[in-house]
């Protein structure tokens, strides 16, 4: 069922492209839709679409039966939005960050000939949402609430990048600028609004709900966001790389990492100094000796303590919730990321 | 009355800053708040504001009356979010072309310690426009309109950006891709909406009307936006530096401009020739060829004829329209531009 949801979700990318390369706002040249289709494909589909399936799984629950043709159809559309959002995200992050390679692929903007085009086709992707929004949910009641939803999502992600951004200025490795809550701020309004909260109140704005009745399971799902992203920065050094997929350089890059503000939190001066010193450097002794540190100062215990805390406090918070089929959703969600490996 | 009108508008700007730096989708930091205020006062409000301004005109004409303080705070809040969208295209615009300065001062990426997070400010100003609206706008009937109104004239204007960047790649100089389609789609998609019909746009919603009523003052202005670029370009080559206060590089920068594609469309096989050879060229003697070719073609007779006809063309369409208000707004606007000298 779940491979066949999916190939269901990869026919509506289908539909929603061609929709986008006829649009009639705009006069493509033949040139200019090749380029729209090659960087769509290149850009928005390539991911794990987890977000996306999200919004479809979502809805069901809230709806408490099988999904017709056309809800399905709809759901997915939202579900693409938020994969288009994140494509949007990502190729600029990539050219901001100078990254090499996404998804096992070199960058877009280092493909041959796209350079700083791909500045305007991160535009182009966050444009195609509204495009999607209007053809296919204009005269639904929820319209004006689905366009100011997904507008205040990203507006705070844009902001989280912004402080990401400027805490961690590239050149100014000054790890006084690390700290426990400006590592929630970053976390939480750069990843866990549109990863977490975006997926569950595009169901709900489906389901017909008010998603001002719904701030707890906003602030649920914040929170799950944000353990989410802490899980990510542990496994950047303690997860197996042959499972993650990937070798994890966050101690090279300077990241402000979960691990790194425990670190600081839990330290000496003495190994206070230490971390300036090793933190953010290229060569294996140093990124070595930082893995030490964190190993002194028992970082794996320090997680697993906040692992089962946060589970704990979740649970509880979920299990308040006057409905049943909003506790389903949320708990799916947790069940799905609760003590992963990847 | 005209110093008085800015003099307020400029007030508005102060008041729209003010709230969006203490916006409570957001917590900010001290250094994220002062990072957006320096942002914003440096990338806003410092041109010509004609796009702006044109809002609260436009709306005065339709309304037929004077406008009471809260009319006047309305549509300057919609025409600062006019300013906003120009300001976000213009801080990714000269990322892509890599520029180095604009109005009078550097680029906003030149500056030292903003780089590639200019990228994300631009994506910033993008998101303040749905703010503004929504502070200001959400109750109000066409509140739904003015979103769809932005949205679709943003994807616009993405779409015209990015022919223009594929048309004009860098390091593949090839003219033969220029010709007057060409070029009146890119001039139409990249600046005519969001200049033209935008501003007359947002204040027809004011008015209470129906845009989709109204797709002949969008035909009429669209016209008009491409007349004014094609001035533009004409005064890259043609006008006075001391009045349009700079030197024209339209032909070092082998810009698909105006000139370049009649040039084409007029010459000979050997006039072409000699225009491949020497277009986009940075020397001073290949520029002066190129400029002694389009005096051999005499294109300012060109120009002062498709000047007169365009006039007379659009003239004729405005008298034609029903509502003499609507007329008064598109004869406002044509009045600012014809023959203008800068
Ligand atoms: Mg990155
Ligand atoms: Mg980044
Ligand atoms: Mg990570
Ligand atoms: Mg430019
Ligand atoms: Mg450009
Ligand atoms: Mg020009």
């Amino acid at each position: 069922m779940g491979g066949d949801l999916k190939a269901k979700f990869l026919e509506v990318y289908s539909v929603l492209k061609s929709e986008l390369l006829n649009d009639s706002a705009f006069e493509f040249t033949d040139d200019s839709r090749q380029w729209v289709e090659r960087m769509l494909d290149y850009n928005v589909p390539g991911g794990k679409l987890n977000r996306g399936l999200s919004v479809i799984d979502s809805y069901k629950l809230l709806k408490g039966q099988e999904l017709d043709d056309d809800e399905i159809f709809l759901s997915s559309a939202l579900g693409w939005c938020i994969e288009w959002l994140q494509a949007y995200f990502l190729v600029l992050d990539d050219i901001m960050d100078g990254s090499h390679t996404r998804r096992g692929q070199p960058c877009w903007f280092r493909v041959p000939k796209v350079g700083m085009i791909a500045v305007n086709d991160g535009i182009l992707l966050r444009n195609h949402i509204p495009r999607i929004l209007k053809n296919h949910f204009r005269q639904k009641p929820y319209y004006v609430d689905l366009l100011d939803l997904f507008n205040e999502v990203e507006f705070q992600t844009a902001c989280g990048q912004m402080i990401d951004l400027i805490t961690t200025l590239v050149g100014e490795k000054d790890l006084s600028k690390y700290s426990l809550p400006i590592h929630r701020r970053i976390v939480q309004y750069k990843t866990a609004y549109y990863s977490f909260y975006l997926p569950v109140a595009c169901a709900l704005l489906m389901a017909g709900e008010d998603l001002e009745k719904h701030t707890n399971v906003k602030d649920i799902l914040i929170e799950m966001g944000t353990y989410f992203q802490v899980q990510d920065d542990y496994l950047d050094c303690f997860g197996a790389p042959e499972v993650i997929g990937k070798i994890g350089t966050d101690i090279e890059d300077f990241k402000c990492s979960w691990l790194v503000v425990k670190a600081l939190e839990l330290s000496n001066e003495e190994q206070k100094k230490f971390l300036y010193e090793n933190y953010g450097k290229e060569d294996p002794a140093s990124v070595a000796k930082v893995k030490e540190l964190y190993n002194t100062l028992k970082l794996e215990d320090v997680f697993a303590e906040y692992e089962s805390k946060s589970y704990e406090k979740l649970i509880n918070f979920i299990e308040a919730h006057p409905s049943t089929s909003v506790q389903a959703v949320l708990k799916s969600f947790l069940g799905k990321i609760y003590k992963r490996q990847k």
